[in-house]
């Protein structure tokens, strides 16, 4: 079906194929562990949560811009799959295969809007504003409450320990020092209910 | 787990229950056919296609404010459920179930927030603000797209007709007559390549 309008048609096509991001499934489990999360749902609640936390960056945040930036910052994830943030040799292929799939997803557009949404894609990969700072807090955050309140389940099914998780969600902080020591918080925690294993000495 | 800031405890507790929305399934199939969508991933599908079909509202929307509303008018059905568009019935409850859920799940988050979501997710339902008008207009075009490129499948599942569609949907045209437009030729065309049931002599 077409519209004859070719405009039109693209934003359309682009549309249906962003209907994949919600099978693309992710470690984290729901919180009524009923499934894993798909990066769908998890690029919508971390739009709910930036329009709750702003308030909690460490610079001023234009919010309509993190809106726009955590809404498509995962669509890469379509041709290049869900890379788990403790796998350290998926992390390594990781920028090849998102670039090639934001050459093809985002080429999908009219040019304009492609060139907005690459650049947006970018702004957040490079994490070098303000905005993408704390985006980048967010996408750390969700995890984190999704382990915790699991009771740690996805960090037990990978074996993932405390150091590991304080290391690789430390920069966090870039972002918001207050969610960071909230986050801090809830590790040590978990680690005192039994859920998360932590290495002799560590803390 | 409390952070000793009542504040953020409160933030944290919404985002945490909001995780229900990923288990509100709706009538439409995702495009691959795997399952049943549900209520997040739609709300992430409208505000990514708001960014990109804004151009096409009958007026100029402040695009911002049409990312909130889309964003969370649909947590009520963690409390209230989805209610199908068709069904006439459940429409008449819905207002009241959806009062005492915005009650509810708004009322966790601090009450200047909990006013600000309150005031955008009213907004929605009045649909008399052009942004409201417009975000409505995609929370009918999604369906009909899903619908028309699934072959009819959920239409068929529940014996709608394309009078029922047409009429369910023509206040599209409130929000966008460019949409509605293309949606109207969709239908048509549903209904000429035989998933879409017409009445005698409709069209």
């Amino acid at each position: 079906m077409t519209t004859g309008d070719e405009r039109l048609d693209r934003q359309i096509q682009f549309i249906l194929e962003i209907d994949k991001l919600k099978s693309i499934y992710r470690r984290t489990y729901l919180l009524n562990l009923e499934r894993n999360e798909n990066s769908s749902e998890h690029c919508w609640h971390l739009a709910v949560m930036a329009m709750l936390l702003a308030e909690h960056a460490n610079e001023p945040v234009n919010l309509f811009r993190v809106l726009k930036m955590v809404l498509i910052h995962d669509i890469v994830e379509i041709d290049a799959g869900d890379i788990y943030v403790y796998d350290e040799i998926g992390t390594l292929s990781k920028v090849e295969k998102e670039l090639k799939a934001a050459d093809r997803l985002f080429g999908i557009l009219p040019e304009d809007q492609a060139a907005e949404f690459r650049q947006l894609w970018e702004e957040f990969e490079e994490a070098k504003t303000p905005e993408a700072r704390f985006a980048a807090s967010l996408d750390r955050l969700m995890p984190m409450l999704h382990n915790y309140y699991t009771n740690g389940k996805s960090w037990t099914e990978h074996g993932i320990t405390a150091d590991r998780v304080e290391n690789r969600n430390s920069r966090m902080q870039l972002g918001s020092a207050r969610l960071w020591e909230a986050t801090r918080g809830l590790i040590v925690d978990a680690v005192n209910q039994g859920f998360l294993i932590a290495p002799a000495g560590w803390e």
